[in-house]
């Protein structure tokens, strides 16, 4: 049987190699043509996989010395030769894995990309594209660049909105995926000159269904499937959106747990909250593909747990099994 | 008797009339010092006032014959020569009152301002400065600019945060206002050269409580009295709280309402409730100031209702009371 294989970078991230290793194990169940390699410290991961059922075809262990930690910069990608980060790029750059997902820094993840993999021709700032949730029942909207870039040109934005509509039809099955341009306003007129420019690009692309211009303010209402920004506007937007949802929720929380009283109410209403934060759960969301990579590239959450390494590695298998890396070359037609 | 006077422009918000004097009136019975002109037809703001009890040393009216609608651009404030939007200014600049309030269309009204009452020496941008509310119980911070301009240089960015330190200082009687820079990461590195520059600015100022660069996710955590930044991304970040904040709270009363036995419990948590939304309550936070304008200029969200009118009259008053303009004009030292 062909494997399709995942080049895990099991180090660097917050919360040790635990939830990595477990939320792996959980995927290989469930899809038997998926094959693991754990990057990273031999001794580490063996000691993780210790007692855990799972099928041992599925697995390898890619041993590594050095790790590259939260605070990595980019120039750790030439310094640390032997980190799991690289190393793992390299196994995709050499075809020993068909992706590679990694909980570990941003910053010297973006540059491994660049360097180790290069990007797809024609594509010159990949961009990062988390999925966010929104208020429709299990319709999520693809946002894009939220912070591989500061700066986006026109031709940038459309490429990324190209790419997308790819990702969107192939690995979430949208017809004709909606997208949409963040600006500060609804009308052609708003924004940067680049906005402007971004606007007709996407207006005049028959390839694409452009919806216009979005506000910030209708992120998760669920009008646009995809939604293209600069890497800057787009990092404001999602950090924004993250703080104040966690704030909310925590103040709830304390409000209805203040008293006794409260405490017995609220337990009545567990399942009501249960569905809602089930509903914008960050965890579900925590991975991101760097979209303009020469290979398929995932980075989950550097806080990720068990859940949320769980849920980029289905992603990053989603993509693999969808072909969505030639699905993105020929929508390109470059 | 001195009165401080307000020229509140009633015409052009979303509601009409009549939220528009009922939180004029309520405010008038609470502050017998000031008095309101209100501008706009008079016809129907003597109807609104029609069997109200209030002061009528407090009250007078400005007729005028045309009205500045939400979708009124620029271009209005030239061509409606006898609108309410521009008589509000106007009596303004003409000193027959202390300051302006409209709940009107936010591009005629800064365009009015740069043009009718113009700046305080030394400023280029004006700036936009809403109060948000934070988890911090009575602690809010001012945010500005949030789309007064879309780009602003340095300096501009160092010139919102005197300003706005005199009116932290000033109006809500901060001591040592914490001033942030709004910017994608904490590192004084990050961000366009734009925040780099103003970074160093903000650093070297020592006037200023500089406090570093804050993210867009702890927008609402209380840890700085301020935060500046560029219009066009505290445009984006306070759209992105807004929406998502309103989303949030529609997700979860109708969770809680789905069925009987879960109403029969919310019914209980309704103080709960009630306290997390009084905090977060936009209404309570309708109101921004046109920092930089050379008089008191307040505008209103257009959907204002009588609460959002009544706490953006309160802070109009309040800026007056305190004799923000004088204290922000020394601060300048220009």
């Amino acid at each position: 049987m062909e494997f399709k294989t995942i080049a895990f970078d099991v180090m660097g991230s917050d919360n040790g190699l635990i939830p990595a290793v477990d939320a792996a194990i959980k995927l290989l169940g469930e899809q038997k043509r998926l094959k693991i390699i754990f990057v990273g410290d031999e001794k580490e991961i063996r000691s993780c996989l210790h007692k855990k059922k799972y099928n041992h075809d599925q697995v390898e262990i890619f041993n590594t010395t050095e790790v590259i930690d939260m605070k990595g910069d980019i120039m750790d990608i030439r310094r640390k030769k032997d980190s799991s980060m690289v190393k793992a790029l390299e196994l995709v750059r050499d075809n020993k894995a068909d992706a590679v997902t990694t909980g570990g820094a941003t910053a010297p993840f973006i540059a491994g990309c660049h360097f180790i993999l290069g990007k797809i021709k024609g594509i010159e700032r990949p961009g990062f594209m988390p999925v966010i949730p929104t208020i429709i029942k299990d319709k999520v909207t693809l946002l894009l660049d939220v912070g591989a870039n500061l700066e986006c040109d026109p031709e940038d934005i459309e490429k990324f909105a190209i790419m997308a509509t790819a990702y969107s039809k192939s690995v979430r099955g949208v017809d004709s995926p909606k997208v949409a341009l963040l600006n500060i306003g609804e009308e052609e007129s708003k924004g940067f000159d680049m906005h402007k420019k971004a606007y007709k690009l996407l207006k005049g692309n028959k390839d694409l269904n452009f919806i216009g211009n979005i506000e910030p303010r209708y992120l998760t209402s669920g009008i646009a499937d995809i939604i293209v920004s600069d890497g800057y506007s787009g990092n404001v937007a999602l950090k924004s959106i993250e703080g104040i949802g966690k704030m909310l929720l925590t103040e709830i929380k304390s409000a209805i747990t203040k008293t006794l009283w409260r405490k017995m109410a609220a337990l009545r209403l567990k399942k009501a909250f249960k569905e809602v934060s089930v509903k914008f759960d960050y965890k579900n969301h925590a991975g991101a593909i760097l979209l303009g990579a020469k290979k398929i590239a995932f980075k989950s959450h550097g806080s990720s747990d068990k859940k949320s390494f769980y849920a980029t590695l289905r992603m990053t298998y989603e993509a693999i099994e969808n072909d969505v890396l030639n699905k993105m070359t020929k929508a390109l037609k470059l």
